[in-house]
C-alpha cells in the first residue's frame, strides 16, 4: 500500500474513533487549539514570513501576497472563530428523526460525520485553521493540500492541530497535510478511502478537479449571477442593487456579471447606467439597450455568460419574464440570480421559476454567502443538486445513520394479516 | 445534438416548468394516471403476456418471469399505491428553514426538485409505475431504461403516464423511456444534463454503473450485514433475529450474512446453531465456532464478507466488541449490522461507534427499508455517505433553493460598524 493509501486508511480508522467521542472533548481540542496558536504565534509568524519573503521574490501578485500574509491579528481573529465554534452546538448524534415503528421498537435518525474529506485550496492558510476547526467540530478527517506559496505556514499550521489532537487524547491522523500536486492526483483517484473533495480556489481548478475525480465534489467553478431588472422595477433600487452586485467585491463568485434589462424597463435605464459608469463599471451593452447607455460599448456574443470578476458588466434587453427566466437557465451558472421589480407576482413568479441554489427578490446577488445567511461557518457555496445546495455550513459536512432499538422483534412478524407497523413522529427532543 | 442529448435537455426544460405549476396539477396527473391504468388494463396485460411469452421462451427463470408478469390484481395495487402518492404531502416548496436576516430581509430555504433522473431497473414493470407516481409527485424528470424483457410492457406504462400529463396540461417529456442498452452508455456521459442515476438491481449492475459515470448514483451494490452476538445476549432472542435476519428473504440486501459471536457466547451458541440449521441454513463456520455448531462446515476466507444471497450463513468468533466492530469496518458493506445483547451499555457503544446506514439494537437486519421506516414509498437504499443514507423515500429526490426576500438592501451596508444582521430562526409553518 503507498504511503498515501495509508494516510487515508488510517485517516478513516481514526476518524470513527473521532466521531465516537463525546461532543465534550472535541470541544476541548478546539479550546486547545486556540491556546496552541498564541503559544507558537512567533513560529507561525517567523514561516508565514518565510512563505511571504519567498513569494514576493517569485513575483506573486500583491492580491495574492496580502492572501498568503498571517499576522499577529488574522491569528487573533483565528482564535476568536475558533472559540465560537466550541461554543456552538456539536452536529455529531444530533436527531433529526425519531419514529415509534411499535411497542420498544423505536427509530432514530442522527446526524454523523461524512468521514474523509479531501479539501484543496489555494494561497491563504487561514483556510488551514478554518477547516481544521470545522472538522474537529464536525467529528470528519481532513486531508489538506494547501498552495505551495504557503507550505511552511500550512506545515506549523497543521502541526499545531495535530498537538491540540494529541492533548486532548485524540487521535492526531484525522488532520493531515499533503504538499505536492502528484498526491492530489493519487487523492482523487481513492474514491473507497475519501468521500468528499472541496475545492476552493479559481474556477479552473474546480472545473480540473470535477473533471479528474469520481469522488463527490462540493463546490462551484462558476458564479455567473443575473440581476433582472423587471418592466415594473423601480430605478433608484435597480441602480443601487445593480451597483452593490457588481462593485461591492467583483472577483466574489456572488458578484453580478449579467444586467437583464426588461424591454420596458429601457426608457428608464439611464440612472442605472449612469450609477454604473460613475463607480468605474464598463457597461457592454446589447444593441437594443445601447443607445440608453451612454458610455457603454458594444457586446459581443460571449457576454451575458462570462464571470468577469472585475468591473465589466453585460447588459441583455428581454422581451418578457419569459426570456429572462430562460437566459438564466441557458446562460448562468445555477449560482444566484435576483429580481427587481415593485410587481409581488412578478415577484413570486420569478421566485419560482428560476432554478438556481440562490434566487432573490429586491436584494443584492452579494448576499449568497454562508455567513450572511446565518450558516455560522461556510463550508463552501455549491451549484450542485445533490446533497447541499447554495451557501453550506457545517451541516454540509455532516450524514445520517439509522439507529433502531428494539427488544429482539423480526421483520416477518409484521405485514398482511400479522402485526402492523405504528410509524408515530415522535419528538426529536430528548 | 444526438437525439439522447435532445431527450435529456428537453426533459430538463420541461422539468423546470412541471415544478412550477402547482401541486394540485401533479396531483390531479398522479390520479389520471390511475384511471389511464384502468382503461388501458387489456392493453397493458396484453402487452405482457407476449413480453412473458417471449421471456419464457427464451428460459427466464420462473422467479424473474413472476417479478415479470403484470396482471389485473398487481395493476389494481399500482393504482393504489397513485392514489396515495395523490394524497401524500406535495414537496416541492416545503419549507425546510426560515430566518429573519434584517427588517425587511427574510431568507426562506425550500425544497426543490434535483432535476432529470435517470433510472435504471431490471425486470418488474410495476417499476415504471412506481418511479412514474414518484417523478409526478415530486416534481422531478425521469428517463426511464428498464430490462429487455420488460420492453413492451414498459412502453404501454409510459405512455399511460405521458397521456396523464397531457390530460392535465403538464409536459409529457417529464417521463420518458429508453430502450437500449448504448443508451444508457450514452446517458451515463452525460453529467450535464442529468443529475442523479438510481440503479435498481443486481449489485453487479450497481457497481458496473458507479463505475461507468461521473453522475451521482444513489443506491448500494452490496448489502453484507452483520448480526453480532455479544457476551450478554439473550439466547433466544439471538437465535431468533439470527433465522428471520438469514431467512424471512435471503435475496433481500437487509439479509444477515455474518454472524460474529462473543468468544464468551460461544458455550451457549447451540440453540442459535439448531435454530439456522433447522430453518435450512448452511452454516460456515470458523475454527473456534466449528465446535459448537454441530452440523456447520468450515469457513474459507472469503466467509465474513460476502453477500450469499441465499440461505448461507458465515460464523465468525471476535474476542471483544472492538474486533465486532473492527470486523464490521472491514468487511461490512455499510449497509446495516446489529447487536443482540442485554447489556445496555455495550448497546450504547455499538450504536454509538458502528459506522453504517442502518445500527440496530436487538432488531432484526431486515428491518432496514423505507416501508419499514415509515418513509412511505421508497426511491432505494444508499450505502454512499453523500446526499442520502440508508433507506430513502421521496426527500432522496429533492434538493433545495434559497429564497431572499427584500426591500432593496445592498450587502455592502453590512459589517464591522456598519449595519449587522438579525439572523432570527422563524417558524417554518406558513
Amino acid at each position: 500500500m503507498s504511503e498515501l493509501s495509508l494516510l487515508a486508511k488510517n485517516a478513516r480508522a481514526a476518524q470513527r474513533r473521532f466521531a465516537a467521542v463525546s461532543a465534550d472533548r472535541r470541544t476541548a481540542a478546539l479550546r486547545s487549539l486556540a491556546e496552541i496558536l498564541k503559544h507558537r504565534m512567533a513560529e507561525i509568524v517567523t514561516a508565514n514570513e518565510q512563505d511571504c519573503a519567498q513569494a514576493e521574490a517569485s513575483g506573486l501578485s500583491d492580491v495574492l501576497l496580502s492572501r498568503l500574509r498571517l499576522n499577529a491579528k488574522k491569528i487573533e481573529t483565528l482564535c476568536e472563530g475558533l472559540h465560537s465554534l466550541a461554543e456552538s452546538e456539536d452536529p455529531v448524534g444530533r436527531v433529526m428523526r425519531r419514529t415509534t415503528l411499535d411497542d420498544d421498537l423505536t427509530l432514530t435518525q442522527v446526524q454523523s460525520p461524512i468521514g474523509v474529506l479531501l479539501i484543496i485550496f489555494e494561497s491563504r492558510p487561514d483556510a488551514v485553521i478554518q477547516i481544521g476547526g470545522l472538522a474537529l467540530r464536525s467529528g470528519n478527517a481532513v486531508i489538506l493540500k494547501g498552495g505551495r506559496e504557503a507550505k511552511k505556514t500550512n506545515a506549523v499550521l497543521v502541526s499545531c492541530i495535530q498537538q491540540a489532537l494529541q492533548e486532548q487524547q485524540l487521535p492526531p491522523e484525522v488532520v493531515v497535510g499533503v504538499e505536492d500536486r502528484a498526491s492530489v492526483s493519487a487523492l482523487l483517484a481513492m474514491d473507497e478511502s475519501i468521500d468528499l473533495v472541496i475545492p476552493r480556489g479559481s474556477g479552473a481548478m474546480v472545473r480540473h478537479i470535477q473533471e479528474s475525480t469520481r469522488i463527490p465534489v462540493l463546490g462551484h467553478a462558476e458564479g455567473v449571477c443575473a440581476l433582472y431588472l423587471d418592466a415594473a422595477a423601480d430605478p433608484v433600487m435597480a441602480a443601487k442593487l445593480a451597483v452593490d452586485g457588481k462593485c461591492d467585491y467583483p472577483s466574489a463568485c456572488n458578484a453580478t456579471e449579467t444586467l437583464l434589462v426588461h424591454a420596458d424597463f429601457l426608457p428608464t435605464l439611464d440612472h442605472v447606467g449612469a450609477s454604473l459608469i460613475a463607480a468605474g463599471v464598463q457597461l457592454r451593452a446589447d444593441k437594443s439597450s445601447l443607445p440608453h447607455l451612454p458610455g457603454a460599448v458594444a457586446a459581443t456574443d460571449a457576454d451575458g455568460s462570462t464571470e468577469y470578476g472585475e468591473l465589466t458588466l453585460a447588459v441583455r434587453t428581454v422581451a418578457s419574464m419569459d426570456e429572462a427566466i430562460d437566459h438564466i437557465h441557458t446562460h448562468s451558472s445555477g449560482h444566484t440570480d435576483a429580481i427587481v421589480t415593485q410587481d409581488q407576482s412578478a415577484a413570486d413568479r420569478f421566485l419560482n421559476e428560476v432554478d438556481s441554489a440562490s434566487v432573490f427578490h429586491n436584494a443584492s446577488t452579494r448576499f449568497a454567502d454562508g455567513y450572511r445567511y446565518g450558516l455560522g461557518a461556510e463550508v463552501g457555496i455549491s451549484t450542485g443538486r445533490i446533497h447541499a445546495r447554495g451557501p453550506v455550513g457545517v451541516e454540509g459536512l455532516m450524514t445520517t445513520r439509522w439507529l433502531l432499538r428494539g427488544a429482539g422483534q423480526v421483520a416477518s412478524a409484521y405485514g398482511p394479516g400479522k402485526k402492523a407497523f405504528v410509524h408515530r413522529t415522535e419528538s426529536t427532543e430528548d
